[in-house]
């Protein structure tokens, strides 16, 4: 990897003389990705004055995060905004095209070359989870009759923004994907070998309004660099690359880890620079609701204050019978939720996975019973010992099933199993435990 | 996509009459990772028929989830062990070798093959999360003199388990790497120049000790197909793919996921198969642990006794308070232990997220303190109402607070911060909020 530390200093150097070809030169031999991490350093104004230079600014451009990209492009002049939008790949351009007022795109649009038209009014159309809204429309493809020869010939003369010429996907007159081959295979084919003769003709593919999270899933199990993207007519439309696949599983786990938090999510979004009010309305509506499962914990309470206020000792046991629930709970919530969503168990498993979490359930209750029931037994008597044993273990079976149970329940409601968030399922835990502890405790102390 | 369903149905007729043949001759124009879910569903016995029978039965193979490779080798004959060891990229050969029993690997060893054998040696000394566990060393590296037309005949008779000839790495006698080249760049050049003139000598690497999560981030910031990894002399000794990023991406988050919800983590355990044993020992750690947590909450409680006693209506809102700040905490938690997995933030941010958490907790806790002191004014009075609005405010604002600093703590104690489970700040948070509540009640109603 370059030093890129001594190269900044060199760069920021020549940018205080304002010798931007020198600035220039001193990067161009690095990568597109450490390009536009060293440029990010500098003013707007001076990586305006950069990027002009750059033959390939469009493709630096891509590696800056989404949000900077948005932030930055407003302040650059027409001009540069449109070699930048023609430069970058048509998914890229897209996104960013689509994140700029409408005022703005109305402007720029007549002003771009057709291609670049042609990419944005196709891909700009797709439902934002699509397949269609991550897809590229720079992929290469070739007629059936070529031989490997020809195309190897056609491979070098194709343009570099390409996003793969490792995989080329072969297509009829009436541009319906037919087959797909790779490089490796032309490659290794005898030179007079046609495409159709070599071609894989068992194709995997996406529908282009498919969810991109279904798409990211195929390109994983088969291991591939790149899936086509058809529609409903078998017209190859564009391709997903792997990268692209990486970048959609990223955000779908950070969805679902903050969700497994009760945090509404924006996709993108910063805690250094988002708005402080952003940040609230992201996080109230959970913690709203959730004083909801607590009033009934409260309820709970109060149906029972005769029960506490003559046994005042069980106060002390409520936070550690009703959280354990609540944490037990939230364990096989989560465990949940991840296995669905990385596939490893499905609806239909449900009947049996309640069997095994119920022995696991058992196990962990026991175990807790007993501890409980010794700190009760110093602290209280023999028959409050009882009750915490007996409520634990209630408690914690509870728990488990209802955490279990809630992602499958979500999914069944076609609701993102995710959404069964840590916090949801200790409060609906808690109301439960409270309940259990406390029938419990009035049945047996007050005989 | 092939119709699975149907070949299944052709496939199992075929089995029970014992035609492997046919049976295989249905099924060999699918992709590997298709013919692998295929013969999964049939008994051990046909399944070891059909892979004795394959050509490449170790590629196959290595599309089997890595729990069900475990179980089936160790039922295969000692010949099929060994043409699937040898077939497979010697990534994953060498972490199917390490699972098998030492006796079992000494039977092995002396069998397979001088490569293999290398292979086995080489990789499987690497430390569990380094670069070397997952590498694979089924690279193609080629001499800088060759010229473009040279390199591509050599890159037509590589053997077919190459990992990728689309990235081809260049090392010098000492066996050093000096460069990479692409084949979209060999392929794009005039046919006599030298690789050496061509290739990208600006070098981003991999060190052999590396933590994977380490190179898996570089692949993903770079885009690139393949890291290649050096040890500390500069020797290249194998490559990181993509695709094996992406699974330790998965592995990872997967991991986090479950820190967050206090359940310890084994990795490509399955809730299906794992035994109930093992679920309750990656379990019962924490909740024991939690127990002293809530025990915590026991003793504010017990200090406060006669508050309660004279003021029974306090439990009733106790749930909610204590519960509300516990919510807010492990948002905070889960954001932070997020935001730092990413790499959005890093230790030095604390300070400035400390102020932003502030304000935002404010806002949260403002929101709450009105809420629950309308609840509090009309089942108690004006008084109980203060002290509710007074606690939630505070309780939320420490639960923030401890939330989002407890994730930074553990990261500057080299511990993992996403061990800042959402329980383990709940019951911090919750003993921290009965403290908080009831002091404010003592001093406010007992004045």
């Amino acid at each position: 990897m370059a030093d890129l530390n001594s190269l900044n200093t060199a760069l920021s150097l020549k940018l205080q003389h304002q010798l931007y070809d020198e600035a220039l030169g001193l990067i161009q031999h690095l990568n597109y990705a450490d390009q536009a991490r060293l440029i990010q350093q500098f003013s707007f104004p001076q990586q305006i004055e950069l990027l002009s230079r750059m033959e390939h600014q469009g493709l630096v451009f891509e590696f800056y995060p989404f949000h900077l990209q948005k932030e930055l492009i407003e302040y650059f002049p027409l001009n540069l905004q449109i070699d930048v939008l023609e430069d970058m790949h048509s998914d890229d351009a897209t996104d960013l095209y689509k994140s700029l007022p409408q005022t703005e795109q109305e402007l720029l649009y007549p002003q771009l070359d057709s291609s670049t038209q042609q990419h944005l009014r196709t891909l700009a159309g797709y439902a934002e989870e699509s397949a269609g809204a991550i897809m590229s429309s720079d992929y290469v493809s070739l007629a059936p009759e070529l031989t490997m020869q020809q195309a190897i010939d056609a491979l070098r003369l194709q343009p570099h923004d390409r996003e793969t010429l490792y995989l080329i996907y072969i297509t009829n007159n009436a541009q319906q994907l037919i087959g797909v081959i790779s490089l490796r295979q032309i490659l290794q084919a005898p030179l007079d070998a046609t495409i159709h003769q070599v071609m894989t003709q068992e194709l995997v593919v996406g529908n282009v309004h498919e969810d991109q999270e279904s798409i990211a899933k195929k390109l994983s199990e088969y291991d591939f660099m790149a899936l086509p993207i058809i529609d409903e007519h078998g017209t190859l439309v564009g391709i997903v690359t792997y990268d692209d696949a990486m970048d959609v599983v990223q955000a779908e786990t950070t969805e679902d880890f903050l969700k497994a938090s009760a945090v509404q999510v924006e996709p993108g979004m910063s805690l250094k620079t988002a708005p402080i009010l952003r940040l609230y309305q992201k996080r109230v509506f959970w913690l709203v609701i959730l004083v909801f499962g607590s009033l009934l914990s409260g309820l709970g309470i109060a149906y029972y204050e005769d029960v506490i206020a003559t046994h005042i000792v069980l106060v002390f046991f409520l936070p550690l019978l009703v959280g354990s629930g609540g944490n037990a709970g939230s364990q096989s919530a989560t465990l949940m939720v991840r296995a669905l969503a990385i596939g490893d168990v499905t609806a239909k498993d449900w009947f049996k996975l309640m069997g095994r979490e119920s022995l696991v359930a058992l196990c962990l209750g026991g175990t807790m019973a007993l501890a409980v029931s010794i700190l009760g037994y110093f602290r209280g008597d023999a028959l409050v010992a009882l009750v915490l044993a007996l409520s634990m273990l209630g408690i914690v079976l509870l728990g488990c099933l209802i955490g279990m149970s809630l992602p499958f329940i979500l999914n069944k409601l076609k609701l993102d199993p995710a959404s069964a968030s840590a916090p949801l399922v200790t409060s609906i835990c808690d109301a439960t435990g409270v309940v259990v502890y406390l029938m419990i405790a009035s049945q047996i102390l007050d005989f």
